[in-house]
């Protein structure tokens, strides 16, 4: 279609298409409080108020993988990850539209299922499902999920809101969901000609639960709530640490400094990466999906946070010169990448 | 995956699947106006105005096909899809936020095109494209479209609230996108082993234009907001004519006559019809993606209506129990039914 030089997106990568894609997404209506390049849009509602909505897609063949993924579990996997952007804004989620592409070859009842564990989820959270619509697709099952949320203009939590100094948290541990991940997709290499498989899960439950039916820290918000704290800047952990850590830094402008030993890892999740000869913090790092949350606070709120018996503290925020770095144990800095563009 | 008793998608139908999926959906929360049911949601924000947001989804090979459609116009498009949502509920659209699933042999330089037509639109309409991601797709390109809108409490059409004798009128004119789509066909299909395809589109510019670049009555809604007219109901006519008809009778528990020699249809709509012996009035009523407004008001409103000199009162509306119904000029009662499950 085009005879004009072509770029490959590979090239620029996910973060940099984004930028080039949005770069003139200017925004002039009164409403809009935040537009591109947080975890939801900020729309004014009354004085004091804030609406806040975000937008994410599950693809298949791309985020899940329907040989070992139930319906259910993805139906309230959909709603964990919709409801994590908006507890990331510091906000909480009240309403959540789905529109699914589904292939004929699907029935009523397998769409039943993924319903049914929007409903347990959105139950769980005490969101309205408001709305969405179910199409044909040509090719694989796709889930639109839109959610809603709401808060006080004064306590969302930007990704541009670190300051020097600032003590950076994490909820759970990370890792995981990665983990699971990579069991299942071990037992269906080694089972994919058997005829009756009898996958080898026994003791990795906790990994399969993380990845399969992960759920949105919204315990973590009405914590911050109760003990009043408003984070300097959240972000939820989809894409991995590493990638979390960059953005809060492009986006207020920081460095930062991680420190390895200090990143919660479960028992779990390392059992089975020693198992498997992969390394636990790679999949902290960049194997995402862990669904937890990432926030900064002033270095003088450090009491208050640990009181909160939540969060872990794994490093702090630094001037914007000196970069973003995971510090070994033995002193070394590695400089933080961040993921490319996942095909 | 499942041994239980197995139901294809098309016995249900569309609006029968989306209606036993979303059964169980209640609203809980305060904030939640309107959930499951029009065509977007209409949540609470300050006392007297309300937010509405609306989700739709482009799947290429469904939506659009790629061989004949500019990415320029698919991206103007998107965002016209988006936009009518929230028209449709006497709302103005203020905010889009755009999902990208695109496979990797998509360049940067086809993206650019597809973000210069949702800009081009967005600037059009006053409306900030406010978030949304890019990713990989394994398959086609998928387009996820959340628009965000504002209204006045009071000023909200629903489809659940025309009343028995209420005007049914119709914006522009209807079939002219589907009949612009059926060129479309024609042409690629002729052309399939042509080396240098030369389409023959002379004269259907108006078609082409209707399809691949509808644009959303905003000036509408604004002609309504002068004349001081509220809706009784509203829907926009994006399934065709007689689909929107049976969704505004669903929803407001009434039955309908549409006078099939009231539909407006184009010239050039009717003159391609002919020439692909096709009925223009089939286009009209099932065609679908027209993006104009289906609305009803009071009977006593008429004239007011009239004076805007932009919509055509093609029916109205009759109890329930009557059901609804399309009459031809020779009087004769054709019983109104909505598409199937597109496949």
């Amino acid at each position: 279609m085009h005879d004009k030089k072509r770029t490959e997106i590979a090239e620029l990568g996910e973060f940099g298409l984004i930028d080039c894609l949005t770069r003139s997404a200017a925004a002039d209506n009164e409403s809009t409080l935040k537009g591109v390049g947080d975890d939801a849009a900020v729309i004014a509602a009354g004085r004091n108020d804030a609406i806040v909505v975000s937008t994410d897609a599950l693809l298949e063949g791309v985020d899940f993988d329907l040989t070992y993924f139930p319906l259910k579990h993805l139906g309230y996997k959909a709603v964990t990850v919709g409801a994590s952007d908006i507890l990331a804004m510091n906000a909480l989620p009240e309403q959540i539209m789905i529109s699914l592409g589904v292939s004929s070859k699907m029935s009523v009842e397998a769409l039943k299922d993924l319903y049914e564990g929007i409903e347990f989820a959105c139950k769980e959270l005490g969101i309205d499902l408001a709305g969405g619509d179910t199409r044909a697709s040509m090719t694989g099952l796709t889930i639109g999920i839109t959610t809603i949320g709401r808060a006080r203009r004064k306590a969302i939590s930007y990704r541009g809101g670190a300051q020097f100094n600032d003590l950076i948290c994490i909820t759970g541990n990370l890792g995981a969901a990665y983990m699971g991940l990579q069991l299942l997709e071990r037992e269906k290499r080694v089972l994919a000609d058997v005829e009756n498989p009898e996958p080898q899960f026994a003791g990795h439950e906790y990994l399969l639960q993380r990845y399969l039916k992960p759920r949105a820290r919204k315990d973590i918000i009405e914590a911050l709530a109760e003990e009043k704290i408003v984070p300097t800047s959240m972000i939820d952990i989809s894409d991995g640490l590493a990638s979390e850590v960059l953005q809060i830094c492009k986006a207020s402008k920081c460095g930062a400094r991680i420190y390895l030993d200090r990143i919660p890892i479960a028992k779990q999740t390392t059992a089975l990466a020693e198992e498997m000869h992969a390394d636990p913090v790679v999949a902290a790092l960049n194997g995402g999906e862990d669904y937890e949350l990432m926030f900064t606070v002033p270095l003088a709120m450090q009491e208050q946070v640990m009181r909160l018996g939540l969060v872990d503290v794994v490093g702090h925020i630094t001037r914007e010169s000196t970069g973003a770095y995971l510090v070994t144990p033995d002193g070394s800095d590695i400089k933080l990448r961040a993921q490319g563009f996942k095909e």
